[in-house]
């Protein structure tokens, strides 16, 4: 059978000539283009549809790939990208994997399979390499992302993500300022190159600015980011093991939301017995008893500055930019002052 | 310029069999085939990216049109639906549009647009007319959609819902059955034509089988599902327009979160001076204090159900089907019998 290999040597021009041709790209001359498409017909070759998808070389399609679990802070974020990409004439592809998946080799074949013109990255490691960020041939951004725990040139990556260590702090010093000093930490992990790990490294240096002593059995890991139950369970293994701490930093509203629950549960009351302060800043954290005292991010600002990225790359090649947003404290009424 | 209608003309066959020799269809023999390519070739007919668009007859893309703001409730139907479409090789576009915004007319433009070979739809009215569907003209799923307002045919549409007045009743009689008889309504509209209206039939259903008069100044009306400050507002309202109700059903989990927050702020505790029973099954709902009492909706399997039957309706055309889900009460700590 007749391959657009067949047709390029037949009329001597490149594959990827007859492949413009194919896929009517205007900067081929009508000369080129006649002689072609009678090769196509003389030699009876059809470009079937899987033949077409190796030589299209473009859709007009993003792909937004989310890692983990929905969460509402995502839901917002997702929300401000798919609306700013629409509206830009451009179609978003959602796509989720799981924690367990590695999201640049995800994104490099979906980018090959899909012939996407960009890619999103929502949620994910924080330490790239270059070899790993050269699989992606296609403008990207990654949300939420910093390059951390990574060794990215700033020129060779686009991210969207607020200062993690810093919202962290302000978490910490917001306690500290209240009077507490036994301060646990609700974390989806302590070790995982990524926001958890910063979020952690956040909270230990605000112990330390203050001389706190750095006491692991006041830090809770939980595993997840979203799965209440577990982190309900986290907390109440963490009450069981010491409960002389007088506060948690939770690195995240949900967690805050389950912990809260935990700790009546086990007859301690927020803000009366425990004081909890976390980061995320959603608005469901307003409405909750009590309501969360936490570190806004501004999520729909984040998504809207993600999409505007990604199609300035896509229609303006070249410019990387890395965008860090800051977050503000929401004050609420689960922190109190500790009764010396 | 030469167009598609003059090589049809040409070669005497029908625009659509020029149609599918460009998109290269199998149906079409070797013979047409060729005059086609040859007519093509000798007009100088150029099928650029907008016309290819005219005559391209398929994607593998279904697009998931999301009406009114993403609900921890929706994420989860959408992340079960994206799940199973990738698994079966196909892709999702995510579409999200404002409440006032017409579904059927953008699914019928989308669908035209981006060559779709299916749509879901999550959310919007309940009244949709034959003519209306008639605008649909690929495979379509109808996620959380009953037509009991409108006039469909069985045979016309597909559809995953829950049975709305079921679960509304289902909810009344829980309070009923703890001595309550002043129950309030939190609604997000009481004549919508949709989910809302339906829920509110139910809870006066309720109450007539009980003998319990209807009485209008205990519905209060959010306008919305998921702002929690509008449904904080509405219910501060329903409490100085009438506080004598002894329970309130909101008709979604974030509504009665908020809801029991503004009971709170005028003095009113949950249960001890009010109760508050709800729908939807959020596991967030499980996590609050008090946790909530609500009649748990199937979202995964709603979800999944929804694309296995899209997949189905587009491998194997013609048989459309209504899928009716049950929910089942969970019980919380946001309920108490009425003392008398």
């Amino acid at each position: 059978m007749t391959n657009i290999k067949d047709v390029a040597l037949h009329c001597g021009v490149a594959i990827s000539t007859v492949s413009r041709v194919l896929n009517d790209h205007p900067d081929v001359s009508e000369e080129t283009r006649e002689k072609v498409l009678r090769a196509v017909q003389e030699l009876h070759y059809i470009p079937n549809n899987s033949a077409r998808n190796l030589v299209r070389t473009t859709s007009d399609s993003i792909a937004l790939l989310v890692k983990g679990v929905n969460n509402p802070f995502f839901s917002k974020i997702i929300k401000a990208i798919e609306r700013e990409i629409t509206l830009r004439g451009y179609t978003l592809e959602l796509h989720h994997m799981d924690t367990a998946e590695d999201e640049l080799r995800i994104g490099a074949q979906l980018a090959n399979d899909r012939k996407l013109i960009g890619i999103l990255f929502l949620g994910g490691r924080f330490n790239y390499s270059p070899e790993e960020m050269a699989l992606i041939n296609v403008p990207s951004v990654f949300c939420t992302y910093t390059n951390t725990f990574g060794n990215l040139d700033a020129g060779s990556y686009s991210s969207v993500a607020i200062d993690d260590k810093q919202a962290a702090r302000d978490a910490v010093e917001t306690l500290v300022s209240l009077g507490h000093r036994k301060i646990a930490i609700l974390t989806d992990n302590d070790s995982d190159n990524s926001i958890s790990e910063l979020r952690f490294q956040g909270y230990k240096d605000a112990l330390a600015t203050h001389s706190i002593p750095f006491d692991s059995n006041l830090v809770a890991c939980t595993g997840t980011f979203s799965d209440m139950r577990a982190i309900y369970e986290a907390t109440s293994k963490l009450i069981a093991r010491d409960d002389t701490f007088t506060a948690i930093f939770a690195i995240a509203d949900l967690m805050a939301i389950a912990a809260i629950k935990a700790l009546n549960d086990h007859g301690k009351r927020v803000p009366e017995n425990c004081s909890v302060v976390a980061i995320d800043g959603l608005e469901l954290s307003e409405y909750t008893l009590p309501t969360l005292t936490t570190l806004v991010q501004p999520a729909e600002e984040m998504g809207l500055v993600c999409a505007k990225t990604i199609i300035e790359l896509i229609e303006h090649p070249g410019k990387n930019r890395q965008f860090t947003f800051h977050t503000v404290l929401r004050p609420g009424g689960s922190v109190g002052r500790l009764n010396a």
